[in-house]
Formats: C-alpha cells, sequence, structure tokens
C-alpha cells in the first residue's frame, strides 16, 4: 500500500455545552453527578432512535440531531474519557479506583473507550463490543492508543472538561464538535478555560430548536 | 388608541462572543481597550455594508451577515450600554469622567444612547443623531428612559459583560443574540458569569463563514 493511501482519522472533541459554556451544573452529588441541572444538557439526545438504539431501547425521533449522532458514531473508531465520565461525574468519590458505576451493565460506546487516569486497572470487555482501556502514560500516549484502535476512523475525546482542555491547550484537536443546548446552567464546570488564541473554520452547522450543532475546524 | 393596540419593543442582548465566551481578550490597554486578540471578534462586521454606511464608508459586501445588521439597526430604537464601552473599553481609564476617545466625532449609533455610570454628566447631542444620556439611577431607572425613547421599537443592550450579566440576572431580557466569532481568544472579558438558570428557545439562526448568529427568547 502506497503511504499516500493511508488515511488517518481525525481527532474531534465532541461535547454538549449550555449557552453560557458550562458542561455540568453546580454541586455534583451521587444523586445528580452532573451538577444541578446538568443532565438539561443532554435533552436533546434522549429522544433520538439512535441514542436509544445504542442504550437498548426501541423507538425514538429521527430528523437532522439524529443524522448527526448517526454519523458521528459511524465516523469514530474509538474514544477516549476522563476518569470522572467513567466512574460518574465529579465528586468526593471520582478518585475511588473501584467506581464504575456510570457504565455498568452494556455501556452505549460500543468501541473501544480509553479512560485517562493515574489508576492502573487491566482492560476490561463488556457486552456489546465496548472495552474500556485504562491509559495511565497521559493523553499523547493515550491518544496513540485510540489511534491504533480507531484505525482510518476518527477518535473522539468525550469530555469532561479537564479532557477537553489537555487535547485543546496540547494542539491536538483537529476539531471541535459542540452542541449548544438552549439553557442557561448559571454555574458549574467551565468547557473552556484559560488557553491560548486559536482560529476555528466552522465547517458544518445544523441545527433543530432542540439543539445546535457547531463544528470547527481548530486552525 | 386602545391600550391592546400599544406595542413595546422588545430588551434585546446584541454581543458578539468567542466560543470560549469571551467578549474581549486579555489585558486591556489604551492600544488595545478590547484586551489582546479582541478586535479579532468583530472581524465579520467590518467588511460590511450596513456597518461601512453608519461609520460614513462607502461600498462593503452584503449577504447574510449585512441582512441581519441591516435588519437589527432597522428594528432598535435605543441602546443602552456600558461605562466601559463609552470610555473605551477597560483599562486604567475607564473611570475618567471626561474620557470619551472611543466615540469621538460622529458615533455609529445614530439613536438615543443611554450610558450607564455613577457619573453625572450631562446628555450629549453628537452629529448624525446619536444623543448620549448618562443613566446614574440603575439598570432598571434606565431601561424606563430607554424604552420612552425606543417607542415601538427595541431596547439594545450593547455590552460590555457587565451591563450584561446585570440585565440577565434582573431578568429583564427578553432575548439574546449572540454573534458566535470563529476564534478561541483562551482568555479575557466572560459574557457570561454565574447566575441563575434559565430556559432559552432558539428564534433564530444564521450563519456565513465568517460568524454564526443564535438568537433566544429567554424562557
Amino acid at each position: 500500500m502506497r503511504e499516500s493511501l493511508r488515511c488517518m482519522g481525525k481527532v474531534v472533541l465532541d461535547i454538549t455545552m449550555s449557552v453560557d459554556g458550562f458542561v455540568a451544573g453546580p454541586n455534583p452529588s451521587l444523586d445528580e453527578p452532573l451538577g444541578e441541572n446538568g443532565m438539561r444538557l443532554h435533552d436533546w439526545v434522549f429522544g433520538l432512535r439512535t441514542w436509544r438504539g445504542r442504550h437498548g431501547l426501541e423507538g425514538g425521533a429521527g430528523g437532522p440531531d439524529d443524522d448527526l449522532v448517526r454519523e458521528g458514531i459511524e465516523s469514530t473508531g474509538a474514544a477516549i474519557i476522563g476518569r470522572k465520565m467513567f466512574s460518574g461525574g465529579s465528586g468526593p468519590w471520582e478518585d475511588d479506583p473501584n467506581r464504575d458505576g456510570w457504565w455498568e451493565g452494556e455501556p452505549p460506546f460500543h468501541m473501544p473507550v480509553f479512560v485517562l487516569t493515574h489508576h492502573p486497572r487491566p482492560t476490561e470487555e463488556r457486552p456489546g463490543g465496548t472495552t474500556f482501556t485504562f491509559a495511565t502514560d497521559g493523553i499523547e500516549a493515550a491518544l496513540a492508543q485510540a489511534r491504533a484502535a480507531a484505525g482510518e476512523k476518527d477518535v473522539t475525546i468525550g469530555g469532561g472538561a479537564s479532557v477537553a482542555q489537555q487535547f485543546l491547550a496540547a494542539g491536538l484537536l483537529d476539531e471541535l464538535s459542540v452542541h449548544v443546548a438552549p439553557i442557561l446552567l448559571g454555574g458549574g464546570v467551565r468547557l473552556f478555560g484559560d488557553g491560548g488564541p486559536a482560529r476555528l473554520e466552522l465547517v458544518d452547522l445544523r441545527s433543530s430548536a432542540a439543539v445546535t450543532h457547531l463544528r470547527y475546524r481548530v486552525g
């Protein structure tokens, strides 16, 4: 195979944000791992046919939001998430190396998932094709593993905010796929912290009443 | 005239924000009152026919961004801005009651403008139909003045961030008109601080490659 025919997928941050820039609400707890009103961020996704199918549920709505979710899944070969997204949001339990309450049973990823953590833990194969690999050597090593698993498909950075910010600051993101939920959370965890300036290029824009999808190439 | 026929305009926050939520960059100075790279936020507007016309310049581009700016001007009867927007951004000079370097000559508003400030100062009539009235009794009194001046047209809250946040926190905004510039500033003045949660309803969405216009009704 000629070198020029080998394709490498993109590294895409894919995350839902409120209009005021939060990816989780204030005061996360075991009952509300996404903080107060944080689950409202994701109201747009729960009724979609593709989302329901990935969670083993029948029915659900089609339309532009569903198309976008389905296309995103089809183009993605591996995901990278943070320890908090694996263990169930931020809170006093987030560093419990044994906690995995968030993704019990059959997780909805159905692909290789790399969990950034300081706690070594054996790779777990779950029903439905999800594998959780615990990446303890930093974001660049995790990305190399995820790229190898994804082949020619994209690697999705699924959050949370600290993982997204690390990849952004290191210049490792090719695209930002930000789903803007029509809500002001008024506090919580911000997606974007302080970091170097960057030019973006809008490469896709879609919207329903429920959510606006902005996709940028990072310049 | 019957009471039911009297129309009152909307109160609209109209402001340009980076994707990471900033309305000005870091380290404002006299040379860069919008902070480092802050002028880039407004790159989308400088070449537009309507913007140029308001600044006494000929030529410029039409298209969706220009249409939106023109429609916004046509529907607006008065504006409210903060002291910093009057005196030239934030910085050590912002409380100089005599400074008005930002809007010397013929200002581009061409309508009544109410400046929120603690410094009483006589109303100024400028060439081209702009009047600056200095509102020292708080946001609600300023809004009452602006509504009276606007008649059946809208009142635009033009920023900066602290003025926008005061109106949002007080529940005085009917709509948010946020122009999202395709740039990450990486620091500076955030549009949204902490505040109560609110549901929004997307009422208009337009975009070019240069900027994405999101317009929400505040629930």
